[in-house]
């Protein structure tokens, strides 16, 4: 995710960030960069990165250095489709919050009409209009993450508010959960994992003013196998959380196991200064 | 509000609140009070508080003694409708939050048609759906409060997270919002001004699970003042705030003028261990 401060907008910059997490890393892990659409990338660059994230200006943490008006982009977004780079996107207008997936939908068909050939894959969806895009435009892909899965924007705020669960795009509606399901536990073959994980601090979730962010990493296999056995579709996770991500982005990656076993895991209330989705709850799954 | 713990249920209950009430007065005043709807009332508990409060059970805070099953109250409500008394509810259903109210809408209908002279009071509107039966059933009622006056589910949650606009029922769309105007702004007789203000704790507002309820009470009437002047309806605010509650509850009070100024009032950041509504914000108007 380059929406950092400032944002992952150079080569220079990914590699140095890139390094920054290998630093953070004990075991073999291959981090694939992704670069923050700005005026900053030139067709010239993407020869190195090939995946281009756009940020529309303003939609999200990070979102202050976004794209206010794509058409700039023209040139770019045809060398990409030439050269089979990948354009992901944090899919919202500036509208009312509950509304700016779906009214996004316009935009994504119509970039994908424009450039018929350029893979496009709409990230963490959380709304049905979105879903049904994939069967409807042949270029566009999506990911979904945990969270959209799990929970609804009555998790949010239905009963008390629970502002660990304050993410952008916005939990929606139980139709729209739904919506996303059916494309994980079928293991939709243009739809992949993303955990979209962001890990601020306790202090800046719980204040007057919360963060958008929900820090899931800690829990993300475990809680996607609880999830996709209680729906009877264990047999689609491999596709969902790894096969189908390696098809879509056309990566190969040295091969690598992770086990996950039917034994209970506690998961901590904070983690250093964070706290993790599902804290203090217990899930069925562990990783081995 | 007597959605206290435990309910003000009973005229004795409702006695003894008022005494606490106005223990913390300096000045005149003269509380209304409203009994909560349980199994305790009966039509003679009516001949002293003429006011129940319907919470339909678990829907906002206090509500955990709530109705489940209304039509028990079928020979409750036929006497009240003899006696003149009033049903004031907080009509939402237990469904998705944001679709509380509308599904509410189809109770309200059948409950007015069911007792036609039955004057029932739709507490904090906040839904398009629920102004729309103001003028189909001739015994419906509503209240607005400041907060579904000012803002939309966007002031919660459309940029960061706002736990001091979080409340029941939850702010709601632009639309919505624009509803409720147009009834506060020309002052429509069937509608008057409802506070709904909670003064919760600044921790029970900020921690992991926040309580529902603002506490607008130390700027009601300068907020409403400048947010009538802006939209040009300074004359109606007198009918809104006193002169239609008067006669929607057929009540008599001792004069009492309040005295507002064009005169900047800066808001608190707190008052005592509570974050109120607009804290350090300026308003344009003051209490003189």
């Amino acid at each position: 995710m380059p929406n950092l401060a400032p944002p992952i907008a150079t080569i220079d910059m990914a590699k140095a960030y890139k390094a920054r997490v290998l630093a953070q890393c004990q075991e073999t892990f291959e981090p694939i960069m992704a670069l923050y659409l700005t005026d900053a990338l030139t067709p010239k660059t993407l020869q190195n990165v090939k995946i281009v994230k756009l940020y529309p200006s303003g939609v999200t943490t990070g979102a202050e250095s976004g794209v206010t008006d794509l058409s700039r982009y023209d040139r770019l977004f045809g060398a990409m489709q030439d050269m089979g780079a990948i354009l992901s996107a944090h899919g919202e207008t500036n509208g009312e919050a509950l509304k700016r997936e779906t009214e996004f939908a316009k935009v994504y068909e119509s970039l994908s009409k424009k450039y018929p050939r350029l893979k496009i894959v709409m990230e963490h969806i959380g709304a049905a209009a979105l879903a049904d895009l994939l069967d409807k435009r042949e270029n566009l892909y999506a990911t979904i993450t945990l969270h959209h899965l799990l929970y609804t924007l009555d998790d949010l705020l239905g009963g008390k508010l629970n502002p660990h669960l304050f993410c952008k795009p916005i939990l929606k509606s139980a139709a729209d959960r739904a919506a996303l399901r059916e494309l994980a536990f079928s293991a939709h073959p243009k739809v992949s994992f993303g955990s979209d994980s962001a890990p601020h601090a306790k202090a800046a979730k719980e204040g007057a003013s919360a963060a958008a962010g929900i820090f899931s990493a800690p829990v993300l296999l475990p809680a996607l196998a609880e999830l996709f056995e209680a729906h009877s579709a264990l047999g689609s996770l491999q596709a969902f959380v790894s096969d189908n991500a390696q098809i879509v982005y056309d990566i190969k990656l040295p091969q690598k196991t992770i086990t996950l076993v039917n034994k209970p895991m506690v998961v901590p209330r904070e983690i250093g200064n964070v706290v993790p989705m599902k804290a203090g709850e217990t899930i069925g799954w562990s990783i081995v």
